[in-house]
């Protein structure tokens, strides 16, 4: 019988399971520091909710669910699993309008499924991570928003990142004040996307096949040359590089009044980003177009410098919401790829080996059959003061006992004795250093806990696990 | 358009998510001190792993999810979503069996579904809980799971329950030792759980309509009604009572050799559970049957004294792990109802208010358009001292911004106008006392922080939501 997962799905082993809840508990901590509140959407939508929002490809990619009964057997589906996290918020805010704060700002950290051809780091069951504000246009949202994703990210142990920013109407503004027809902005964007890989000319003879004019092409390549050119600088001084960057667009879009609002909102926030930790990573980049989809506004994409695609992104949507309620609410909101940052912390050995790497901090063993009380009520003190503690659950040599904590990575080993037990005391071995001490009862807890606080600073993983001990 | 969650699932807006994760987290930690480790499983297995587990019935509500692609087309189903915890587990233990310790503690906090006709309570997504030990047979793992359920129910704030406790083999034994033929045990069992409802002569008669001998009735009920006779002092001294009614079960099955090793094992379980916290809670009830479903050795049940039906349940079941690995595992589990826990806390205010019933700890609001960046700054300096600041995201009236605070219960407000930002300064009130201080931004969240405390031990509830300040 087949006991694999579905395919493209996957199981989550305790040390798996561990890794992601700590990522999604960094997350958590910050975005309610942050005044954001947890949202929780069923697994199942009704499919008529799902179906038609996702575009051709989206609707294909859609799983859906058989009706029950006797209906079922027609083939008939009638719900659809989760595809994201943007459509269940927008029929949330619309259903629960009444009772939800003018601003709601919810995050959600729960999985979707797409029915995509499986592929190394593409899953058809994977987690979204989405912080969405609802409600406001001022630009503080977006400063709160970026400052949040920053403290995750650097909570996380991220440093070498840059938070890539640009405006939907700015890029607009941009290109009719050039003269590119809005057809034609799509295909602009996409050909000066290629600067930094194809050149300068070769966008030029792209933009030229594209049917692009001249004037507006010179304009363009100028332009963006010159930022590309700064961005070296940007490291360097963060700060200096948005105000050229910010003063070289407004130079383009002075001339257009929706181009010039939205750069205001632009430089207002770059200039609230100062206040908080994300001000060293916020870079105004010209290009950043964010698939064209249905952003209104600011749009934002986190970036790691050595690191192919990126580990977030967002922007304004002031329609999107309005889909289900029939009339638009503003909203921004930015979007963590969690398997992603996951992929990169494992392959970085960027978790804390002492909250993920053990089972537990201390196995109790079971001297022999006469022991086993005590053996239990020493487990049940060390659990009283907040230890995590394994009782091996037989009767067996002691040295069989030793070793199957030690293959485990488990640090301590505990042993009530017939010598020990006589003296009221317990003896605890540290697996990593060796040392064996017998202490009393009370003051067992004690010792571990500083061993343990000392070995977290000290060894960056926890004991190998030599396959022959495991059955 | 229809925005209610699809039929039978739930939306969990940010309170009800706060109130459940503290109920996992709870759960969580608990589980963790007792060595358990978490698991996780895809929402959606291979149709054929879960086809035929269940029964005729079970197979009719598991949700079928259709093949994608142009096969499709035919309404034939591949994948099925998860039913319960338990096969998942069994799939796991299989083929992972080579990387798994000897003994897997496993803990598992995940939804399922069940295409079940929705009614109060019950639900087609909810949530099930399981703990299980896979791979020792040794009472110590009953002792654990038993301990572990008690000290999750007892931090969560239940005091008022009792943890019912048989034996499969003990039940066998007790009905072939005054011959009941193996056919009429479960009828028997039935009758005989009656006895508190119906009374003697109820069960005498139904027993009788049941074909059970007279011989044979007479002795059970004579057992039975003894032991429900018993139960009155059992809250007293329950030491004494399982003692009695252990005692009272060796004479019945002293004759037969399975029947008596089955009671040797509930002996230990109850001395093993002396050594914890759930001690003064075990009752022996040797009417338990659980569902004569897959148990094979020890049943128990969780039941709150005025509650009808059981805050959870479980038992050894040794041969249901095998169903994947074709080899018999010794495994031993609990399922908490945490659903039903959920209902309890809610209906019986035993969440704790200070966890969950706001939004934020204090909310910053902006003075004026000049002042913005001195209130971002101040939610930093809040939030890096570990509060939860919700920052109002727009220039508005004082009042507007303080009643909204105070619509969502938040018990702080923080506000920087000129006067304090010329001072340094930042006046804070608390919205449940009314006081109101000027202080230093520096000692602006130990002030807020010694405000919470002492408030969570005063106050039960936020402030009432006047629904007329919601949009």
């Amino acid at each position: 019988m087949n006991t694999q997962p579905a395919r493209g799905m996957r199981d989550f082993l305790p040390e798996d399971v561990r890794r992601r809840q700590y990522v999604i508990g960094v997350i958590a901590d910050v975005y309610q520091r942050y005044g954001f509140e947890p949202l929780e959407t069923p697994a199942a939508e009704n499919i008529e909710t799902l179906m038609g929002k996702y575009g051709e490809e989206g609707d294909r990619l859609i799983f859906r669910i058989l009706k029950r009964g006797e209906e079922g057997r027609t083939g008939e589906a009638d719900l659809a699993l989760r595809y994201d996290l943007t459509v269940p918020l927008a029929r949330v805010v619309a259903e629960y309008r009444a009772t939800l704060p003018k601003f709601f700002k919810r995050y959600q950290v729960q999985p979707v499924w797409r029915a995509d051809r499986p592929q190394k780091g593409r899953f058809r069951e994977f987690y979204q991570c989405d912080v969405d504000a609802i409600g406001s246009r001022s630009m503080v949202v977006e400063a709160e928003l970026l400052g949040a994703a920053n403290d995750v990210l650097v909570r996380l142990g991220f440093s070498n990142f840059a938070i890539r920013l640009n405006h939907r109407r700015v890029l607009t503004g941009m290109l009719e004040s050039v003269g590119v027809s809005s057809a034609q902005h799509g295909a602009a964007l996409i050909a000066l996307d290629k600067l930094d890989k194809i050149g300068r000319d070769g966008v030029a003879a792209e933009l030229t096949e594209r049917s692009i004019a001249e004037g507006a092409a010179t304009v363009l390549l100028d332009f963006f040359s010159s930022v590309s050119e700064a961005q070296h600088a940007a490291d360097r001084d963060p700060a200096a590089f948005n105000s050229e960057v910010l003063a070289r667009l407004s130079a383009l879009v002075a001339e257009h009044a929706e181009g010039a609002r939205a750069l205001t909102e632009l430089r207002d926030i770059v200039t609230l980003c100062g206040e908080g930790g994300a001000s060293a990573r916020i870079r105004v980049n010209p290009s950043l177009a964010r698939g064209l989809s249905y952003y209104t506004g600011s749009i934002f994409e986190i970036a790691v410098s050595d690191l192919a695609g990126s580990l977030g992104g967002g922007g304004r949507y002031d329609n999107l919401i309005g889909m289900f309620l029939g009339e638009d609410v503003p909203a921004c909101g930015i979007s963590l790829g969690l398997e992603r940052i996951l992929v990169v912390m494992a392959e970085r050995k960027m978790f804390p080996p002492s909250l993920v790497g053990t089972p537990a901090d201390v196995m109790v063993t079971i001297w022999n059959g006469n022991r086993v009380a005590d053996a239990l009520q020493l487990a049940n003190e060390l659990r009283a003061s907040g230890l995590r503690v394994d009782l091996y659950p037989e009767a067996d040599k002691l040295g069989k006992q030793f070793k199957y904590a030690s293959a485990r990575g488990v640090p301590f080993v505990a042993v009530v004795g017939d010598d020990e037990a006589a003296r009221g005391e317990v003896s605890v071995k540290s697996l990593t250093t060796g040392e064996q001490v017998s202490i009393t009862r009370p003051d067992a807890a004690g010792f571990i806990r500083a061993g343990l606080e000392s070995r977290a600073g000290v060894i960056d993983g926890g004991t190998q696990v030599p396959p022959s001990d495991r059955r």
